[in-house]
């Protein structure tokens, strides 16, 4: 029991929220400290979306909406946040939709794969197999999903599965808080935001660009540029911070 | 079971430690999570002790050397992370030991006394009554405890018990890596280190600094010259992040 008078009241019950989808299984306790490495540099950036955080999502929008065979590659924690809004975002874009996982269980992937599909996301199903260049089972994943696709959007990723994702060819769009982990300097495209803040603004833009504009927009960005410009919102916050 | 060619291997089998504990009732799940905003904090000022952090523990040892009934107040996450360094600290400081919890149960508390008594720490007992400003059982702290103290180490610690602290009179010294934090901004002293860095640097300064050296910088330190160095040192490493 969280007293409500004290002053960081919504962020506790936020955090015992997913303290409860750990307690079910979805989230891992590993899932629980990476959500308060998030929490750490969503406090730095000032808990809203940046405009150039904006702009990345206007950019995987287009990219989405580009792309071949688009993909989300889910895992427990984006799950437990946001699966209400992967439905519509999955609407929009025409994404595919895996469950893949660090902590890779057949019994997780299947209680993540009904939280979604009873949230209305379409599952990709089918027998896993091991086709990314990572060791064990970090290599599974699905024929006709990650391996096939073109674009995939890896929110709350870890570095070296995006890194091999990368290594095989494909257009990666993180969502990641840290604007200096692995995952965003070796993605192709970064949102340093916010999970549940980020993926409604990209299904938005799913609907409101047009084709000409998400082609140009998809052929030339520069994720150094996304990068440098969330350091730049943290160390603006920073210098203030005392004052 | 994390692959041993991970690039983060090392953390990520800390961080499975401190799973351990969760899952035996020491740590809580939302301590998870303020261990994650922790890591975040400590990659930002370079995983090390910094010049103005080892002065901060100079002057927390001064601090504990020179208090009538000094005291280091314990919770989950710090008894998890750094047991066996408080028993050196204790014996150095001469400081008392509470078990204080945000999520306070009596069988929590029963493990913790426990496992601090194990590692060789002599735990105050005896029947908590409701002596602070706080609501709820969050005012719980033991009369000849917490209660009686002058000067109170309190690593890991929530902002507004920390807040209630201070109004009572008490000098606080907090241990926190987040040097915005309420935590950090309302205490005393605050030493911007990870807990297992900064204890035994406590444990050394006790003895070594002569009574009357601590006098001298107990009389005379200023809190916000610690975090506006622990701030510059941030700003610094993300300035030079991206080269």
């Amino acid at each position: 029991m969280i007293p409500p008078d004290h002053p960081r009241y919504r962020s506790l019950v936020a955090r015992e929220r997913l303290a409860q989808y750990a307690a079910s299984g979805i989230v891992t306790l590993e899932g629980l400290t990476a959500h308060g490495r998030g929490e750490a540099f969503d406090y730095l950036i000032g808990e809203k979306t940046t405009i150039s955080a904006l702009q990345a999502e206007k950019t995987a929008a287009a990219l989405l909406l580009s792309a071949e065979r688009p993909l989300i590659s889910v895992n427990g924690n984006t799950a437990a946040l946001a699966a209400d809004l992967l439905a519509p975002l999955q609407e929009k874009s025409g994404a595919r939709v895996e469950v893949n996982l660090f902590h890779r269980s057949e019994e997780r992937i299947r209680k993540i794969g009904s939280l979604l599909a009873d949230a209305g996301v379409r599952v990709e199903e089918g027998v896993a197999e091991r086709l990314l260049p990572l060791s064990h089972d970090r290599a599974l994943c699905l024929r006709h999903g990650i391996y096939a696709a073109d674009v995939v959007l890896v929110p709350l990723e870890d570095g070296d599965r995006c890194a091999a994702l990368r290594a095989m060819g494909k257009t990666i769009i993180a969502i990641d808080l840290n604007p200096l982990s692995r995952t965003a300097r070796t993605a192709s495209l970064t949102i340093v935001d916010e999970l549940t803040r980020a993926l409604p603004h990209i299904t938005d833009f799913c609907t409101t660009l047009s084709r000409d504009e998400a082609g140009r927009l998809a052929a030339s960005f520069d994720n150094r540029w996304f990068l440098s410009q969330a350091l730049e919102e943290i160390q603006e916050r920073l210098s203030h911070a005392l004052d």
